[in-house]
């Protein structure tokens, strides 16, 4: 077990990692602080991986609730221990459970909130992993992005949200799925790896469950500054003040 | 007839235009220098107002023939006008037509390229100007956005290309509308008003009929420097040198 315990950026929040499986990159962060959660909502994470998003959503939004959904047995039971060693067990559970199946076990139309940061490549795109774990998590194996799409507006209250992070080549497929599911388009934001990028590598998107048609722009995100550091506005996402 | 000639940016083009229906805007500006017009090309214009796309894009790419198809017949006429007084009449042709009732007119699967800067509004949006000539070009009176994008996937070649400047806002629409009608989104561009701005106020987007899934980005672009003159590539698109 190549694991690791690392001191995140969020309050006191430690994360348990399996270098040999993934560890969570700057989608995840950027999904929990683009996700608009109240004290009251319940939230669900679709594809929760080790319990990053829900562990930030929790400490950013103090929601009522949240629910990790994780396919892999292996990599929800770190998310359950996750859970734990931040003492958050009455505020977040885990779920093993594929989003294709989850009829049996939670009730739909009951969530105020769901995010996502599903597999972002079609299955059979590019070379896959060979560590299933990654594959898993990185190729649209187990469920696709329509599979994600249907199980959030399935789950969400009528005038739900929607939050997902994935790629802006997908755009297409994103929002098509999304409003074939009812799950109306209403803000987008397009994160750029720096200023002088021509082409951004990150979409994320808000939707409302029986929404109506106005889609916004939230203006353009720079995660690095062209000295390699990182921008006061990812600064301030990672709650680090300027300088730190 | 509230008339008036202008000597337009690009070589020694004219163009009459009626200042009581609309002039035309830097939209149809964008869109001729955004379409990848080749000398062989035969192009559709859908919605071509007095002509401006259709002159400025035989200007540019010097394409075999260009068709600017337009649903008001005063305005047709005077598009008609246009073309004449630039001696263009071998070149491009005005066929006064809605876009809905193309078959008995052109020949389907015959075009290289389609571009259109149709009406941005729906029919029942905002507050209609009540000259009639502005209100059809600005609102879904005779054809919707679908209507424009079934025209043009129908007069297009097999991997023909279609190009459309919209609204930002109707990017749903625009996506779901041109895959529905198997014409993949293969490029977009957001267009801003300034460097500063958080929201684009216009969209090109390239489409490619059957084409496969694979949209990029074109670089965002800036329609003025904070001083409010034109950025270096807006003069660049105008054909003007810098500083002039």
């Amino acid at each position: 077990m190549n694991e690791r315990i690392d001191q995140i950026q969020f309050g006191d929040l430690k994360l348990i990692q399996n270098q040999d499986w993934f560890c969570y990159g700057i989608d995840a962060v950027l999904l929990a602080d683009f996700a608009e959660v109240k004290e009251k909502d319940m939230v669900a994470d679709l594809g929760t991986g080790g319990g990053i998003v829900p562990l930030i959503v929790n400490h950013k939004g103090n929601p009522c609730g949240t629910i990790g959904i994780e396919v892999q047995n292996e990599v929800a039971e770190l998310a359950k221990r996750n859970v734990l060693l931040n003492g958050l067990e009455e505020k977040i559970s885990i779920i093993h459970a594929n989003v294709t199946e989850l009829d049996d076990v939670l009730d739909k139309g009951t969530f105020d909130v769901v995010v996502s940061n599903p597999p972002y490549a079609k299955k059979d795109q590019g070379i896959k992993n060979s560590n299933t774990h990654k594959t898993i998590a990185r190729h649209e194996i187990h469920g696709t992005l329509d599979d994600f799409v249907k199980a959030a507006a399935d789950l969400l209250k009528p005038h739900g949200q929607f939050c997902m992070v994935h790629r802006p080549s997908r755009l297409v497929d994103i929002l098509s799925s999304c409003r074939n599911h009812r799950l109306e388009p209403k803000e987008i934001q397009f994160v750029y790896p720096k200023e002088s990028s021509k082409e951004p590598n990150i979409l994320l998107i808000r939707c409302k469950k029986f929404g109506g048609v106005e889609l916004k722009y939230k203006e353009p995100l720079y995660v690095y500054k062209e000295d390699g550091q990182y921008t006061d506005k990812i600064l301030a996402i990672y709650e680090k003040n300027r300088g730190q």
